[in-house]
């Protein structure tokens, strides 16, 4: 008998939870049979899904999703959890028809008004499998230098699009200098006409390895690398000639099997960009919860995978922040961890709220106006995100903090809204 | 100058239209300068995005999607269309940083409170470096030997999970013999313990093969070849070694990169699966209309896509589903046309509006239960789908018809709903 996988969804019905969760089921495995002579109910009890849980919540009047369809028209529409599980043999270690078992049709059937798939839980021997980042929290760490006792601190390349190679490197330079750990390309930034991905990563690659030469300290830089499959191995192979550590894929644009096919490779650390991700998640009861998605990836073997930050710039709420630094810190086997990007508005200040609510420094904590826009320069940017880290973590207020350290009170003089 | 492209989105926002669509132009573009001394103005004029043109249709009380947020308290929430524009040099013909670039962060912007990118038109000149599809709707009929006076009819193997590879063979010898021509595997099979590929494939192909041999006629078997990349390589050769036709991909779960690589061969259609599709659509203010969706896969190559059916199982409505069928129809440069696949819950009585709306048999049409639970048999089936679109493309009433046809009299007992 093989192992099963369980995943669980969050759902909305104009049928009864029980009997929405059987098609749920059925849809998603040998569910509707044709008639195979003398093997049916050998099928059935080696392959089917099977319904493992239903807890129904609460009730709304009016659909969250157009298209649904009930026998009867319904007298309210019931929101619930419902956890269905797959014999692994269903799919073997096949992501990309795991996600077809997974998600699959299921948005489209007309007796659900709304269906997100909150999580899943694969059995240990899949797991097995799979080798998961292969740097992760502690590879980065290593790979930048950074001891634990602080979040590895980076930056965002602007403009993202329009810069020449040897501006970018002129940027890069002023951000070495300033001793920052890590800076990214912005995902619109790949490898177009007036800034080719080769020369754009000599430049900057020239400027690091000199500093590194001079200082021992090596940046960490994600360049992006999203293309077809195989401009992204030749971008990656050149990385790794130019001594590079990192590179940055956009996970959705790009595609499971690819990224896979790239992560396994294991030379670099590869930095997940999770843009259109919106659209995966911001409906409620549509799509997919952070808590699964990350789980995807990091079978994949993705190192660093973005989750906003505390007070963003985007839609989100804190708690779904929280939320998703948290699943990204949850043990998936023997693999390594992975670490979580913080970015989309940070200056900083957000530093001791981010500390109070997830209690760790294994974080990549993006600061791109953060550091741009300090009054003193992009060295006093960094010093002030370091500060204000240095604050949280000690249990001190930032205000209190900022008596003796100027960089920080420059910034928090810079960034602090006005009440 | 660079040639620009332009695109589309249905929009909700708390702001005004106008500032809203300058935002969204600003976050795709070169819009958050920092100051680069100098360049600044030649920058912006050689890379932003551009507001082409904002259309204001109704206001909302409550916004679709949660986590706007505006300066103040909205009155109420605008809805409209906004055309923007980029030139094509800020990605080069890089689909996936076209992609970020059409999507990208979109989603998550707390300006808007429903966002879905409706269509977009590429240049002439950037259509003219894709090939798109190497078969598409003329390669598919050559390939099945089927005229244009009717669709391709074909069917899906089913129980989806749990036959063995030699009872595969043995449905597909029944559908064979029963004159189909086309049939595909399910979404949820692919390379799996109880059912390897080479195993299943080899077993099809001999039944198709002799079926050939002996008739002339070469059923096209999508054999579903979603997995890792080097998996999806090495069963495309094997398909291509055993002179079949045709690979299925599952478009959402392998992604852009390793999809566009396999086209990229040309040695067998594609047949595009799009299961995950209503997570992208389902919700009217959120995610990719259809009509954005197939032409980026036309760019990648893939030459047959699915569109769901007119009354079809899942909750798309008819008038989405006719939008679809027109999408994939309208020509996009020099390159072939992309085949819509029409499917779900389709038993040949949907025939005659389906030709009364799109007017084209360039369509491939599969039934699962519509042929394997017709009363008599498979063969019957497939001869009453015909039969039924024979009607259509004559206009003679299915009623009509089948006084003279006693397969799709049969059909139609079967399956008509009682009123």
């Amino acid at each position: 008998m093989s192992e099963r996988l369980t995943a669980t969804y969050y759902v909305e019905t104009p049928l009864s939870l029980s009997d929405a969760a059987e098609i749920l089921a059925g849809e998603q495995s040998s569910g509707t049979f044709v008639a195979v002579p003398g093997e049916t109910e050998e099928l059935k009890a080696a392959y089917a899904a099977r319904v493992e849980s239903v807890e129904e919540l609460e009730t709304v009047s009016e659909p969250s999703l157009p298209g649904s369809r009930s026998p009867v028209r319904p007298a309210h529409y019931t929101r619930g959890r419902i956890t269905i599980s797959w014999p692994v043999h269903n799919f073997g270690t096949n992501l990309p028809v795991l996600i077809s078992t997974l998600q699959g049709n299921l948005y489209e059937l007309a007796q659900f008004s709304g269906l997100k798939l909150m999580d899943f839980t694969p059995p240990a021997g899949f797991v097995r499998h799979f080798r998961g980042p292969a740097f992760g929290v502690e590879g980065t760490r290593l790979l930048t230098g950074v001891g634990s006792s602080r979040p590895i601190i980076g930056t965002i390349i602007k403009p993202s699009v329009g810069l020449s190679p040897e501006q970018t490197a002129s940027v890069v330079k002023q951000l070495v200098e300033a001793d920052i750990d890590f800076i990214k390309d912005d995902e619109l930034q790949a490898n177009s006409p007036h800034s080719p991905f080769d020369r754009r990563l000599e430049a900057v690659m020239r400027v690091i390895n000199d500093h590194a030469q001079k200082t021992g300290k090596k940046v960490m830089y994600a360049c992006n690398i999203s293309d077809e499959l195989d401009a992204m191995k030749r971008h990656y192979d050149r990385i790794v000639e130019l001594e590079g550590t990192c590179a940055m894929i956009s996970l959705n644009t790009v595609g499971m099997s690819a990224v896979k096919h790239i992560c396994d490779r294991g030379e670099l650390a590869i930095h997940g960009h999770r843009n259109g991700w919106g659209m995966l998640n911001r409906h409620p009861l549509l799509g997919i919860d952070f808590a699964a998605y990350q789980k995807l990836w990091r079978l994949a073997g993705v190192d660093q995978i973005h989750v906003n930050g505390i007070a963003n710039k985007f839609w989100e709420p804190d708690d779904s922040v929280v939320a998703s630094i948290k699943a990204c810190r949850k043990k998936l086997g023997e693999q390594k961890s992975i670490c979580p990007v913080i970015s989309s508005g940070q200056t900083g200040l957000q530093a001791p709220e981010t500390y109070r609510r997830v209690a760790t420094t294994d974080l990549l904590y993006l600061a791109g106006g953060g550091i741009a826009a300090h009054p003193s320069g992009h060295a006093a940017g960094v010093a002030a995100l370091r500060q204000a880290w240095e604050a949280a973590v000690a249990g001190i207020s930032l205000d209190e903090y900022a008596k003796t350290h100027p960089e920080l009170r420059q910034s928090m003089q810079k960034f602090k809204k006005s009440d």
